[in-house]
């Protein structure tokens, strides 16, 4: 049996608050970040007041070992919507401000970064709005980007990004990227200096006085509305002319849609502690 | 007609890769955020070399004109797994950096916070990985977060909170919360300084070159994979005594599946701007 790998709990990535949820699991951590279409990455902009927050997509990956377990040490490999602040502070030679002296690249140089990954499993109804809660999956991953340079591990890292967007798009498009494309394609990869998760699951829990109002539970229904993704109808674009939507999308598609629905029910009576 | 408003548009809020895309409507911007079942705030925690991220529930409100129209001047109120750490952030008499030296508290005081809300509604599936995207809504806001304090604001927050999740719930559960709950929410208000909203809808675009090239178009399928967020069947409780799930939770949940599939597929086909 493989190793379990947990990442180290540092003051800030450890779970404080409802600790039977927290989870250090990398397994755990990485297969939510690479489920969850869309990332939410934030830094310290200079000369904002605030961070900034962007929404991107990513993926876990080793490029020296691309074979690798979701449980084994991974880098998470970023594409999206980058605006130039983010290229141009993970660019910078050194922007971590603790590395700001040193003239050396160290193991933690680059721009220091989290990047949150979150899937609503339910919405959980109970007796009072205060015991109201939602099932979910949440992880963060704190580490430090850089861009790639290497044209390898760009290409590496986009066919990684592009079939997490839909399994075997890579192939079942227009490959492989010409030189302007991979001259504009932007790629950071984090070092991961650690990370979180948490997760909830089952139905409502109220309290005892409520629980024992019989009045109350004959009139509030509680329970858990499970939620989950769902992929429409495939739109074909007007310059399209494949005859019909290919099996490896539309399989893919419905299976995506069964599975997310039957993971949302499951959820909501699996226990996993109280609230 | 009600005027149009627009925030600002600050260095570190203003969108500038793929501008056709940006939006600073307070109507469109509120509307994003008062849809999104989970928010993502970030701030600044001293001592930690990363900021920290957290999802968290929230909705914009006016307490002291709670009839106000969602494209009017608003606040965001926060609820949800709120750690000590933000709480005693925002708490700290003054917590804004550029208000430290000041002895009275001024409308930034507070925590500077982000706050991303992100929809996505499709697949963009293009010829080439690099002309693939996604269709998204996605919001930011800036502002100073302080906790509430006036018994009377929280509970309206708290009441604008939990019908967010489910319409009319709070009638529908048992209320008014007792001592002992008002003291342990946590609900925070944002004072908004400013924000921003990009969205990006309709089908894929590619280059000419690709587009001329007949064999490519006859291989690689384009167009849009709807996406929407879908609620499943209701599960009750063990301890749920009332017989069948109530109306106003099945029609708002059948309708929101309705609603949601629709207006995905709408996106697909509704042209913006080229990528």
């Amino acid at each position: 049996m493989p190793l379990r790998l947990e990442y180290p709990t540092e003051p800030y990535s450890t779970v404080k608050r409802l600790k039977d949820r927290a989870n250090y699991s990398l397994k755990t951590i990485h297969k939510i970040v690479n489920s969850c279409p869309m990332l939410h990455v934030s830094f310290q902009s200079p000369n904002s007041p605030f961070p900034a927050v962007l929404p991107m997509i990513g993926q876990m990956g080793s490029f020296k070992r691309p074979s690798a377990d979701v449980g084994e040490v991974l880098d998470l490999y970023l594409h999206g919507y980058v605006s130039s602040r983010i290229m141009n502070l993970a660019r910078a030679p050194s922007s971590s401000p603790s590395e700001a002296t040193s003239s050396t690249p160290s193991p933690d140089a680059g721009l220091p970064i989290t990047v949150a990954a979150s899937h609503l499993d339910g919405l959980v109804l109970a007796l009072t709005p205060n015991t109201h809660s939602y099932n979910y999956r949440s992880a963060v991953l704190f580490g430090h980007a850089q861009p790639v340079t290497d044209p390898a591990e760009k290409l590496y890292a986009m066919e990684l990004i592009t079939n997490s967007v839909v399994p075997q798009r890579w192939d079942n498009s227009r490959i492989p990227p010409n030189a302007a494309e991979m001259q504009s394609t932007t790629i950071l990869r984090v070092k991961i200096t650690t990370g979180s998760a948490k997760i909830r699951s089952g139905g409502p829990h109220d309290e005892k006085v409520d629980m024992d109002d019989e009045e109350l539970k004959g009139r509030v229904w509680t329970g858990v509305v499970p939620v989950h993704t769902s992929m429409g109808e495939p739109v074909e674009a007007e310059y399209n002319k494949v005859g019909k939507v290919p099996e490896y999308l539309e399989e893919w598609r419905k299976e995506m849609n069964i599975e997310g629905e039957a993971f949302a029910k499951t959820q909501a009576s699996k226990e996993m502690g109280a609230e």
